[in-house]
Formats: structure tokens, sequence, C-alpha cells
């Protein structure tokens, strides 16, 4: 992969004013919000106007065997948008238009680099709203979360970004546009490339456009609810008891105690302090007092020592506190594990036995709900120091798999999980996913050795 | 393909009691629910009861280069499980137990032949409900339904059959076995595989089991609405407005004069005859009342004549009817479209103008909160009646495609749409899919020529 001086000049040519080429202008494009180390710099930066755009310089990067990562904010965790060494960068960024908002069908026609949040916003000019909420909603492209079928705290009512999905504009490796999904509710022609796309990271193609599903806006004043719990046991049977009701919550969150007593050392926000952990979430609509109650009394009769609800989020807005506490306190690492909702309480209970055995502060914060769980481990700054608290990720990975759980439930598996794929994924699955990556990338040139 | 008495009794030795070959006991296996013909008989057809029988079998057809057809019940529509003249039919019906129910986590494992009301029955005896429900849910099966991604009545409020699978199961062309999913709410490991395979009509893969969700039946009786319109435009413009709204409805039907009137004539069911259209749909859980009630001043604003809600289901059960009254009366020739909400009532006013144009009869129901419209046509039984009645059809698919529609809603493709697959994707959309079957299944054996 030596590009010569012909070949760069071809690329600077097809793309007048796009493409970057000084490495100091390039650094903030060749860079995640992972802990992965830049191995070297790319040889350019396209920041793509259009589709007509991604697709010159895939072709060029085709023609040429370069390595391209994709990138719209870059807000990552998983270096799933690393620059390669000697590679090509295709920046989104640029392509940052809501170019429609089709009220009648509750659908939104983006482009990928719009910020989700302003997607969000758009919307509620019509009274619907964007359901996908990942925690860096303000900051994230909806291209970067279909790219990563982000998650949120809203998902255990309206479900991941896929969900929300219906059609995409997708440049294949060698410069190909296609178009998946459609405008209808259903649609069962051909195979559902929208799902195969969502997630994909990168490695099939470059989504460059979508039209997304919007939901009517619930009417009322959202309700906010907590229980305490004195036994992890008890919290997890109100978790199973709770998304088997006929009271489904908008947001369904449990902080362990370690958690909540570093969101109050980081921040006083009055967060009640549990013996072993909180319950916190909100419910919206016509009926949202209704359900609270139904999911308070659901709480007391597993076992909670405190429960009750308000009209004040303020619990909410607590518990969005909990990244920015945490890495403020030395707890740095940290992992993305699934587990059925029924092993909630059972994989709360593993980590402190693994906390024990490691000798490590682990905090714990779950979308209950959905049994998605991101546990932080104390890690120092030097590289040691972070390979023991590696190890000790690891260690939950692995709980959470002998579960019947996922490694990662909404962050995706960029380079930095890449190793624990063979953990989850047998060989003929995994031969599967190879081949349809080598049935769209041929050459291998889309974000190769990350996510399959 | 002219298998040698070799390679039959390869077959048969390897799957003792499980293969048929004699073609009075394969006529069965070898014909599903369309109108295709059957060009001559299989080779073989094997009644798999277990995926180590479906992997035997697939790897002897790898092997000898035979062409298979994989079938559940044989209830589909669309020709997809036509047996292939001198091919292997692989039967799922044996198939039929449900593993587990697994309460906790709102989930069950099924075998691939279960019927799909057996699971629905079995997931009510634990408070839960399985929700997809084709008409042909008493029939049909869970890898049925699966492998066509089939919709139903429920559809608008609980999403298409994709919506409630977890995991799958499958058997590869070459008999490799892969699992796709899991049992978590959230899982972003490799690509989605299950979406892919749902709706990929056996051309990828034989789904064997599936982990299938399931969701808490609502509490309380459901309450049944119905609205007349003497406009067809006041009747679209009440869908979009009920979709678009705080009251969701479980159920959600658009019936046009002719149809109603075809039910009315087939079993008095005292259906009021609207003088465009009628609607009618079901409201559920503690709410029901109150979103009925909702929908229904809804429906007047937009102009309905004459609006209510009730206990009784008699409505519903008589929406039911249509499919049995429009055959009895002759209308046997029916699409399955959909379009964008917003052009519900532009596609009812053009089959006026179709019907008039073509001198036929066309009567049309549509689940209208997903625009997915059934318009059947009037239709002799000899073949030239036959043809004309399907140019009708023809020219509702196009109109259906000019308003951003899609050719199918929730039957699939088979082998009877197989040649509308054009008019619908562009080439590069096309030759991606075909290049992932061609991954999967480099030989082409599983259902060549249909679904892609």
């Amino acid at each position: 992969m030596t590009l010569t001086a012909d070949a760069l000049t071809e690329l600077t040519d097809a793309l007048p004013g796009r493409v970057l080429r000084d490495p100091t202008e390039m650094a903030p494009f060749a860079v995640d919000t992972s802990r992965e180390q830049l191995a070297g710099d790319p040889a350019a930066v396209v920041l793509a106007e259009s589709t007509d755009d991604v697709s010159a310089a895939l072709a060029w990067a085709h023609r040429h065997g370069v390595k391209v990562s994709v990138r719209g904010a870059g807000s990552g965790l998983c270096g799933g948008a690393m620059a390669y060494p000697g590679g090509l960068v295709v920046s989104l960024e640029r392509m940052n238009r809501i170019l429609h908002i089709d009220v009648d069908n509750r659908l939104a026609d983006v482009q990928a680099g719009v910020i989700t949040s302003d997607l969000d916003d758009a919307a509620h000019e019509h009274g619907l709203f964007f359901a996908p909420d990942p925690a860096s909603v303000r900051i994230s492209t909806v291209g970067g979360n279909i790219a990563t079928n982000a998650g949120g705290l809203r998902c255990v009512a309206h479900g991941v970004t896929s969900d929300a999905v219906a059609a995409l504009k997708v440049v294949l490796a060698d410069g190909r546009v296609i178009r998946t999904g459609g405008r209808t509710r259903k649609n069962v022609t051909g195979y559902d490339l929208t799902s195969l796309f969502v997630g994909s990271e990168g490695t099939l193609g470059v989504i460059t456009s979508a039209t997304v599903r919007l939901k009517p806006v619930p009417p009322g004043e959202p309700v906010t609810f907590h229980a305490m719990f004195d036994d992890i046991g008890a919290a997890g049977r109100a978790v199973i008891d709770i998304v088997s009701s006929p009271y489904p919550p908008e947001v369904l969150e449990l902080l362990d105690t370690m958690s909540v007593e570093i969101i109050e050392r980081y921040q006083h926000t009055g967060l009640p302090i549990p013996n072993a952990a909180l319950l916190v979430g909100q419910t919206v609509g016509h009926d949202a007092p209704r359900i609270a109650e139904g999911i308070v009394g659901i709480c007391r009769a597993a076992g909670a020592t405190d429960a009750g609800f308000s009209a004040s989020d303020a619990m909410i807005e607590a518990r969005r506190l909990a990244n920015p506490a945490l890495n403020a306190q030395g707890l740095r690492v940290s992992c993305d594990v699934g587990v059925p909702v029924s092993e909630l309480a059972t994989i709360f209970a593993g980590m402190d036995e693994i906390a024990q055995r490691h000798g490590r502060r682990i905090a714990s914060v779950a979308h209950a709900g959905d049994g998605n769980l991101h546990s932080t481990v104390e890690a120092g700054e030097t590289p040691d120091e972070y390979r023991a608290a590696e190890a000790v990720i690891d260690d939950i990975t692995r709980l959470a798999l002998s579960l019947g759980g996922t490694i990662t439930g909404e962050h995706g598996i960029g380079s930095t999980k890449h190793h624990e794929l063979s953990w989850q994924l047998d060989e003929n699955t995994r031969a599967a996913q190879l081949a349809i990556k080598a049935a769209l990338d041929p050459t291998g040139i889309l974000t190769p050795d990350r996510a399959v």
C-alpha cells in the first residue's frame, strides 16, 4: 500500500476542496474516543459533501487497494473509526442536512452526518421524536448511530437504532450505490439489507443517508420513579416483574451502591444511597402516573425498602452523570456486556466476587430493562495498570457469556473487542459473517480487521 | 441433475424412515397454496426430525447438486415452497416441538415446524402471547412465518415477524450449522444475520429452530371501534391522524364498499355498508376504552359519517371473513402491495380507475395502519381470464410503486412475484442481494430462482 504522488493527485483532482493531506489538519479525523493508539498517519482525509463524493473516494480506494476508515463525529468507544496508517479516512461530518421530515408517515430523510439530537429537535417541531438516545446523542451522528446500532436509555420502550431505520443509501466498497428498505411499514421484497448494514461498523459499505422512523411525542409530563434495595436479588426480581407486566417504563436503570456513591461524590445530587442497588426510571404518556404507581407496587412486592415517584426528573439527570463521575474518580475502563434480564442479579453478584479477586473497585450501571451493563473498573494511567483493569473486564465478559449474554450490547466491536469475537461466535457462524463481508467487499478495503 | 440410484440410496440410508420416494406419498409435499403448477415430481422428500437430519439432507444435496425446496405447512401463497422437478423437498413438519418457554425473559425456543397458534396458546398459559398473527396462524408454522417475515392484523401495534425473532439455528447449503442472534434484548456482536435470514424464503439456509420474543397479555377486555366514510380521502386522513396520535390501536383495518358488500353477501354479519370505506379496529389494555374514544374522535374530525365503539368483536370477526368471501364470489387473484400510509387514499382512488379501465371488479382490504393492501380481482377459471386478472394486479402494483410503495408487504416474492423484483429494486441493489446469496450458497441449490 505505497501510494504514488500520481494516485494522490488523482484523488485531490476528483474531490477539489474536500481532501486533507496535511498531518496536522488530518489529526482530528484520525482518532476516535477509544483508548486505541494511532499506528501512523492516514494518507488522506475526504470531507465528503455528497454520496457522489463518497462514491468517488471509495472507487479510488478500491482501485489503489487503500484501507478505508469511516467516521461521523468520531465519538465511538471501540476504535471502529481509527485511521489506518497510509489509509483513507472518509468523514461524513459535512453531510449534515436534514433533508425532509415526512410528518404523515412519521419518517425523516437525513444525511449520515446529522447530529442525532438535531434530528430529534427538528422532529419535535412536528410533535414527533427520534427514539434512539445514546448518551452521546448531542455529539454523535445519525450515521454513526446506525453503523453501530447504538442503544441508550429509552431502548426498553422503543428498541435499538435498528428498530428506527426504514431505508438506507449505501456506497459499496467499489463505489457503486445501493438503496435498501423503503418508506412503507412492511416490505418483504428481497433480503433485509437495511438490518444487515445497521451495526456493520463500516465494514460492508458507507451509509450516506437514511430514512428513519419517528414517533409521536407522548402527551403529558413524564413521571420519575425510584426504588431502593438491600439485596441485589430483590432488585433483579423487580426488573423481571416490571418488564413482564402491563406497566411499560420508558427508562429503567439499575445502579449499584458504588455508582451512586461516586455520582454523589462528584456532584451532590441528592440521590439516595442504597445498601445494594437503586432502580430509577421514567414513565410517559396519558397514563404515566398510573404506570409509575404500578411499577412502584411491583418494586415493593419484590422487597424494595423505599420506593416512590415524583414529577421531578432530578434522579434521571443524576443517573446521566455516571460516566463523567466514574472517569473523574479513576474508574476508566468499562465494558458493555448484556445478559438475559433474568440473569441481572447473578451478574451483579458475580461482579462483587470479581472485584474482590482482583482487588479493584468495580461500579456498575445497567440499562436494566435490556439487561445491558456498563461496569467500570478502577485503573491508573500506566500501561500495566490498564492491562490489569482489562483483565477484570475480561472476567466480567466471560461471566456474561456464561449466563447466555453478549460481549457488547450497544457500543460495538470495533478493534477493542475484536479478539473477543470467538468467545461468543462459533467457527461456522464467524465464517458465514466473513463470507458476507467478502461478498460485498471482495478486496477487503473497508474497515478491515474490525467488527467481524 | 440426473440422480443415480446409488445417490438416492445414500440419502435413504442416511435418514432411515425419514425419506419419501413414492410419487403419491410425495405429492402433498410438492405444492403450496399458490396457483403455481408443479413442473415435475421431486426426487425425494425428507421429513426432518432434527437439525442433524436437515444437515445430512443438505450436505447430500450439496454433494450431488440437487435443487432444494423447503416447507413448513406449505401455506405460502407465492410458490416459494413448490418442489423442483427431480429436486429434494425438506419438510420441517415433524419438527413441531415447543422446547422451552422462558417466562422471565419472555422468550420461547421452538422448532421450525410448530404451528404458530400452538405457540401463542402455550405462551398464553404464562400470561404471554406471540404477536405475529398472519391470517394463516392456525395452519402455518413459526419457521414458515419467519422465512417469509409474515405480517398480519396486529402489525400496526407490534411490528412484523422480524420484530419477534431473537435468535435462529440455521443449516447452510453445505450442511454446516450456524446460530444467529442471542437471548439478550441488545446484541451488536457481528452482523445481524437473524434479520438477514428472516424473510429470505429458504434461499440462504434452512431455519430449524428459533428463539422468539413474547409479550405480556394486555389486561382487561379489547374494545372494537368502527367509522364509516363517504369519501376515501377522509378515511385516509383518519388513518394518518390515528397512527400519528397518542392513541395506538392494536388493529386498524380499512375495507372498501365492495369488500363489505361481498362479506355481507357471503354471511350476514351485520357489518354496516359504507358509501366509500369502513374503518374497523381494536384497542387493548387498561386504557382500551379511552384509546378507542380518542380514535373515534379523530375519525369524526376527519369526516366520518358514523363512528363508535363497543365491547363486541363481531366486526373484527366479520373482517376476517374477507378472504373466503372474496374467493367464493369469484374474486380470486390478489396482491399484497404496500404504500406509505399517506398514500392510502390515493391508491384506493386509483383502484377505481383501474377497475373501470379493465372492466373488472376489484375489492380492497387494507391493514391500514401499515399501508398494506390486499386488492382482489375478479377472475374466471380459464388461463385467459387468469392472465387478464394478473394484468389488473400488475397495474395496481405499478401504482403502488409510483407512490413510493412495495410489491409485497407480507406474503413474499416466491416465484409468482419474481419477475416484479426489477420493478422495485435497481440493478446494483439486486446485485448486492445476489452476491450475498452466492456467498452463503455458492452452488445455488437452495430455492433457486425465487425470492431474490
